[in-house]
């Protein structure tokens, strides 16, 4: 059982997907990763979502590109928080995916994040779990904490 | 058993899909309409996609707006030509409802008319239709005969 | 002690920003509101964020327009999740409120719902909450099953 | 006599519409393919599209790019189902094409697919066809099982 | 023999178009008005532009909203210089009226003007007619000097 | 003395703007080039322009990118008509150089042709020109006839 | 002798710009108000930019919408701060007016504050006065405090 | 003590900040650098922000890309002029970042430059100091000097 589920409409999201599995393990989070299409496999998508609950997954984040449906239809299918990530593909920059995840219509939310930024799919992922894993909190400290070396370690480079 | 399934995502919709019903019905092609929703009732949804040849369709014009999932999800359940209605919502003068439904990956083609343009969509499945049936053909051949005339008039009015 | 903080920008928000309200009253979900400006309050927005946890708060709702910097700008200053409702002003239909809310650097998510849609962004967080909260849980359960029996209505007055 | 034509703007169009072609080939479907500028031979247009049904076609696909008027004009000229297909051009990733080929006037449907994505325009073709050509209705069925296979082995790949 | 001829898609487009047609008039610039539809009446379009030179015209305005191909059309059917005006429709602020008209393939241009902006394409028609013409050329002389007088009167108004 | 004066912001349009050159010399109309910057040179500008009819200049091509201010500030000074080529720079595909060429106010029109397309705004200029000079009509009928050769060309080599 | 000049392309605009002039007698900043077309005055452009500094200015504020060419010009042909503001016209929400004041080519700056928002020019008039003038940085530092006050108001009406 | 900061997100937005580091130094005028990054360390872009004036900066220089806060949330905890540099990512061409940076409410104005022009950003300053500081004055006349001397070799560069 995983606490996040990793589903993206095909396997050449991978290299960017990748990254919220990535951040997740360094997380100490259990996930899977599976591609799930809403156009390729609908049925799938349907029991992947309805049973996700029951299935233990706390979270999902999903990733498309172009007229990007599966995570509002997964939404639909489940009372789980559900993590979008637009995914930009050759043409329109990833507007098409941000619109067609983005602008839901009211009662099924997708909690929307930056196009491509599959690494704060993860870290909202782990912001909602914190809420009953301290672990996970004291981890998102830590990170947040090391930001601030970060900044202080690029202002080194740059001879401020 | 109807020729053409109208379909959409809200009541809200049909103002703006009634105009395919009526062209359909001016056209003497048998159709539906249904409320079917890909958020509020996505099993439905696939039910309704799944059967719809075997239950005698030959052509859906769904229309949706915002995040419109239905046009594209249909067409993925099904063989069937799918027609696909952008509805203009209260912002973005219906670009995001456009993207989301133009823009389907390939494999999964959805015929997409012009934001709010329901007739179009009712002429397109006529279209579709003409090749086996003549009697549609003919009307549309009148149809596009009318508009001359309907120029002429308008230029009478001018006083050209 | 509340679940859910809901801010907002400026009074003018409060229209759009109270329907997040009515839906939690709705689902039973403790919730306070305020106006904390990102611009013209920045120092109490500092404390809000970083004392969120402290208070008791599990999830914030941010609500903001144009140049829209409080939910991204809350998001740093907690490890909270933050959900942002872009807020349409006269000009641009929301487009600047979205992109500046949704678009953040990687490291600070911003869970984003669509424009003005300030329900989805108390039903998202719900859906957090009802990670370990099985009344919540419930209570979708139920308005998801009502939305079903919602466009069987919509049918009926359609005369499908 | 060929079912389905191709035509485009120009042969620089010959990359993206070739893919319309194989797919097409490659269902079994028979098709011509033929520059036709809306531009640079308008009256060879005219009589192309006039001619269309006379000379047996059924569906014409049309690829054009920038101000893309060839879908659309020749949908003015028969009654055949036009589907048109939005070139990207080097500046504006095909936005240009995509309003000018989809947002026709009442009266002149052009069915149009996603940017650069001729695969798609064989494929709404083909559903077409298949209302009354069962062979084609396999061949769909077939092709969209076979995507559940590629689903699955895309998830060997990925290790799910 | 007049020496503009004013044609638009529809006579809904004469508001915008006639404020052309009276700034040529004022100008003492002989100019004729039709309804000549590039999707309802492409075989009369095509009869127009292609005598328009012979018939004495000596520049086309041509206005259309949407997928706006009339000004293009147009200019492909004669060697005559063809001001584009794009009229903005219900959605899209004229944007695709815009594009439609003004990204012209290379060999065929339009001179587009402002979205709406009639008035302007009456004189821009009069600036090329002033090549030939000085009468022409006075009257846009006084009309740019009158600016200037307009000008004071505003800051006289504005009480500067 | 010259009949067309092309114009530029900066030496950086040249290789956009020599098309609109070699266009020209092609048509064995004659032509001059020169930088005349609205921003770096406002006051050579301004002299430029005032003079430009009493120094013979028919037709001013003006190409600029960005907050492309050169066109419709040339446009202000002069009666002659005025063609913009809007460049496309580094960021946003020309679409800012597009709109800030296009959208002038009433009473001063540019002649505005397609994002980097300086060829259009030669030929543009040689329609104008042809409305008193008959051996540019004859050269721009032949060009036209040129481009079906170019057609049938295409298709020889399309297989067609 | 005044501080600042408010100029505006049309006395249409000083319903807009009219903001700006009264937050700076608020302020208690001299300021004088003059339509400067950049269209249709363009040499009284020049020369009010030429001598604006000598007559004492030290900040314009400049106004325009559409191809708003006005700030860019006056900012090209003076040293001291120029500030657009990018007024929207009845069409693109300012979008057009946007681009063509903030894109201005390296060696030209324009302060750009956002569409319609003549309120933040002045204010960003004040903030350059501020460095030389300590009643100036007084009254914003009390207008910054005030707006603490505003906010703490807002949440006493939505009873907090 | 500085003039000037210049400020941005991340070292990665050095590249571009650096032209407006040199343009400062190339004109004299003194400056700092520092990463001040208002989503990883926002507590000391606070404490930046309300000591700037205080440590004799007189102008803030703040870059940042995609929901870029900086430049506003610095402006709103200061009332020193604070100018925005509209960073670029890898999507989107900067749009996002234009609008999160220019797009301010009444109140807190950002001085908006053009994308990725941090040199324009560093010239605005000068022209601010320029207000008290002669020897900026002139040094901005001499640039503007020269620009003029570019233009011209420019042209015997192009052989006009």
């Amino acid at each position: 059982m995983s606490d996040v589920a990793i589903i993206m409409g095909s396997k050449s999201d991978w290299p960017i997907m990748e990254k919220a599995y990535k951040t997740l393990v360094d997380l100490e989070i259990s996930c899977t990763k599976e591609v799930v299409s809403a156009h390729r496999t609908p049925e799938r998508m349907v029991e992947f979502a309805k049973q996700a609950r029951q299935n233990g997954f706390k979270v999902i984040i999903a990733g498309a590109g172009g007229a990007a449906h599966l995570p509002g239809m997964v939404a639909s299918l489940t009372t789980l928080p559900v993590i979008g990530v637009p995914i930009s593909l050759n043409k329109l920059d990833g507007m098409d995916s941000l619109l067609s995840i983005v602008q839901m219509p009211k009662g099924i939310p997708v909690a929307t994040v930056a196009i491509d930024n599959a690494i704060n799919a993860a870290l909202l992922a782990a912001r909602m779990l914190s809420l009953e894993n301290s672990q996970v909190e004291t981890r998102l400290n830590e990170l947040q904490q090391s930001q601030i070396e970060t900044v202080a370690r690029m202002n080194q480079d740059l001879g401020k």
